[in-house]
């Protein structure tokens, strides 16, 4: 048995993955660690996956609610939903396999402000939890949880729970500890501010101290985290990059920010990449992130002293740089800090910070709303996650996106947004590889020039004739012309592509 | 010269409102204090809307950009619309010539979360400001200002702006002075924790201090507040507001909210009216208000008893509760404090007190999308104002809405919402005459149902009818039928009704 369980009592409690699962019965709601391919369990989800083919195949239901940090990985999502073995999921999702099980409406999923997801547990919306099933690094003689390689909604989800399964991976790196540091928000109606008030700063416990009265099993695993390999930055995604150091240079020059005072929320993906990667040569200093993951190019960043402090809840690294972190955890650790979700994501230290936010899109309507998560208003991709508690509390929020997709067949710019996660009070700024609309300070008719000169020319012309149809409305304030609102996206669905 | 003016610099400043509107220059950035129809600048507005006209008779041009807390009355925002007088108009409004005026497309405005609103002037998204107008009650010895009858963004524009004019208003009481708590949240990046942990927690002074040395005018005035006299309850607002009391008293047998920890902040109008008036005679007690505005159910439930505290930025009384407020305020004001916009409306302490919100809307979709502002999409009425500062932070957020309006041609639940100001990510409740839809932990197409069974009979066969054509889309997680949906408002448009 690994010396990475100190404490006696659930020493005892040591069991297979495939025993543990048994302890998890029909219809139960599960709350599970992980935060992107970070920190999830490694072995119960298959487990699970297993006990629910085998009761599919003697005709019996098997199915649980699965609560996350976010998404997770094939071996997690994807395996459950492959064996059908979920019934609601929430806050969020990226697997593919998961993705097509949505939208075939075969299983349900609720798209959570990842703020609002623990919030949604402690407060009883969903009554009582019944499992917690949580990855951590070690557990200590007096039985605390040492993080892994996030934290995500551990806390929330060992707190509500009835009964709580803890898988030890020795993949993870013990130098882990001393990295997350573990602040409850406290409970209504006695919450007290977050004492945070620089993004560095530690407030909590290096780890999680739970009833462990509440283990009913402990299983041993020695397992990678999953995440995508590092993409190489394209021309297309340095462009944007560009622009989105050129529009921060304008805010310099603007006064409205300096060199030393940047601090960086960002999406994950190419442009992200790029951003991160153009960072290293500005004039950028002493960088922080306040962000939900750390990602490769933060590392860079703080290999390179640009960047001094990068708060997350959880790691979103790829194989090579999960490694690297892994091998150097003890050097890292003096400037990475992962927070429980309920900090990294609260709109109270969000807003302190002064962060200036930057996430993706799948489209943004020429007043500015922006559309996240559903092609055509129908098809989901992955979900809000923490782009919304970003965005509405940044100092300034941006959206960065390729102007088109699928080779042109879906404009990124449309007349009226298929689907509204960010409403035209929350954006200020979109980017493409055409520039930079800054829709700060503007009535709506005076956004959608701007808007027009960041979509792909190959759609300019088509979005100017809905601009001067809109203008034909009685209302002249947010003019639309209703019967062709929507037409882009029939297009898409009839013809395969949004252009005539 | 009134005594209400102690300091001897400002009563060297004392001239007439038409003198001071000679200070305030074409396209120049005004911010004026005011939130609803109260503690708006009473002589200035009419000055300036005097000058404008002046100015066009000469064929000269004279427009300026009217920054506010939020609505202000008929003698401000009315007057000035009416000249012509307003180039761009930030952040709420609702006042019926202006509203035409931005619906014909002769001003610009922005609908702007509430608590953006100063923090986008301190950020210096609009440059510097060039004048502050701001209502006061007295100015001390020292130079500090008492406010009237409401905050809103006085201490942001006031600290923003290169020229302050200060109208003293003898309508209102001296005993406001105590009301209320002046906090500056601080400055980027050194901003630190808002110290209120309870509702009723004062943290800052009884006044503003300003640099008295930008004081170019002081006039005096003796003007009445002007909001909406109170209308009795009707039968409908009663059936919603007892529909909402049962929601309340179903989370108590929930284990979610206690009969003595209900903290609540409530939009305007005939349905919240009606809810304050069924709280008089619950079970709830030692209620607690953290909201934007009172109203006069607020002032029943503290004479009741009811109410210990209620926060808030501003009043919205009728005439006769202002009455009674002037001349009680030394009663009032130990159980009432009016707090800046940025503390009332800030999401770090709407988080922490766990309230329950409670709005209106135009419309709200069958997957939960809320339209608080377009009818149909392009015709303003008022703002978002504060809901989304609200809704996205409160416990649990609720919108209170008739199932439908204009006499049964518009419904309050449509297919497919035509202008979104609060997604499906944020919206947990509705409630109309015919129930509560509870979305709470539901998946969008567990939904539909919920919301067609809260809508007005007569538009529940025509929803079916779209959810069944919905499902029919290859997409099953939040299937549409694109090209009827938005059927309702194009029928709206064309033949007055939504219905068929």
């Amino acid at each position: 048995m690994s010396d990475r369980i100190a404490n006696a009592l659930l020493r005892g409690k040591v069991m297979s993955a495939d025993e543990a699962a048994q302890l998890i019965d029909n219809g139960d709601k599960v709350g599970m660690s992980g935060f992107t391919g970070a920190a999830y369990p490694k072995a119960l989800p298959t487990a699970i996956a297993k006990r629910a083919k085998e009761a599919q195949a003697k005709g019996d239901s098997y199915k649980i609610d699965v609560f996350t940090g976010a998404s997770t990985a094939p071996d997690c999502d994807g395996v459950m939903a492959e064996a059908g073995a979920i019934n609601y999921r929430m806050p969020y999702q990226s697997d593919p396999i998961m993705r097509n099980a949505i939208n075939a409406g075969e299983m349900k999923y609720q798209d959570i402000h990842l703020s609002h997801s623990g919030q949604y547990v402690e407060h009883g919306f969903y009554g009582k939890l019944d499992v917690a099933v949580v990855e951590v690094t070690r557990i200590t003689e007096e039985g605390h949880l040492i993080p892994s390689s996030g934290v995500g909604n551990n806390v929330d989800y060992l707190d509500a729970a009835k009964k709580i399964i803890i898988e030890v991976n020795s993949w993870q790196s013990l130098d882990l500890e001393g990295m997350a540091d573990i602040h409850r928000i406290g409970h209504l109606p006695n919450r007290t501010p977050i004492p945070i008030v620089h993004t560095g700063d530690r407030i909590g416990n290096t780890y999680i101290d739970i009833d462990v009265t509440k283990v009913v099993a402990v299983v041993e695993t020695d397992a990678p985290d999953r995440n995508a390999p590092f993409k190489p930055v394209d021309e297309q995604s340095r462009k944007i990059a560009g622009y989105f150091l050129d529009f921060l240079e304008g805010e310099v020059q603007g006064g409205r920010l300096a060199y030393d005072n940047y601090v960086m929320q960002s999406g994950v993906g190419n442009v992200p990449n790029a951003v991160m990667a153009g960072l290293l040569d500005s004039k950028f200093e002493n960088i922080e992130a306040y962000t939900e993951v750390i990602q490769d190019g933060m590392v860079d960043l703080i290999d390179a002293g640009k960047m001094t402090v990068a708060s997350a809840t959880s790691f979103s690294l790829s194989p090579e740089y999960a490694e690297k972190m892994n091998a150097e955890a003890k050097r890292y650790r003096k400037h990475i800090i992962t927070r429980p979700l309920q900090v990294s994501n609260h709109p109270e230290v969000i807003r302190r910070v002064g962060l200036i936010s930057s996430n993706g899109m799948i489209e943004a309507d020429i007043y500015g709303n922006i559309n996240s998560t559903h092609v055509a208003g129908q098809r989901i991709m992955n979900g809000i996650g923490g782009s919304g508690d970003f965005t509405r509390n940044a100092r300034i929020s941006t959206f960065i996106s390729p102007s088109d997709a699928k080779g042109g067949a879906i404009s990124a710019v449309v007349p009226f947004a298929s689907h509204i996660d960010h409403t035209e009070h929350d954006a200020m700024v979109v980017i493409t590889e055409y520039g930079v609309a800054d829709l700060r300070g503007l009535a709506p008719r005076d956004r959608t020039a701007k808007m027009i000169a960041v979509a792909h020319p190959d759609y300019r012309p088509l979005l100017e004739e809905y601009v001067e149809r809109a203008s034909k409305s009685k209302f002249h304030h947010t003019p639309h012309d209703l019967a062709t609102a929507l037409s882009f996206h029939e297009r898409l669905l009839e013809t395969g592509s949004m252009k005539k």
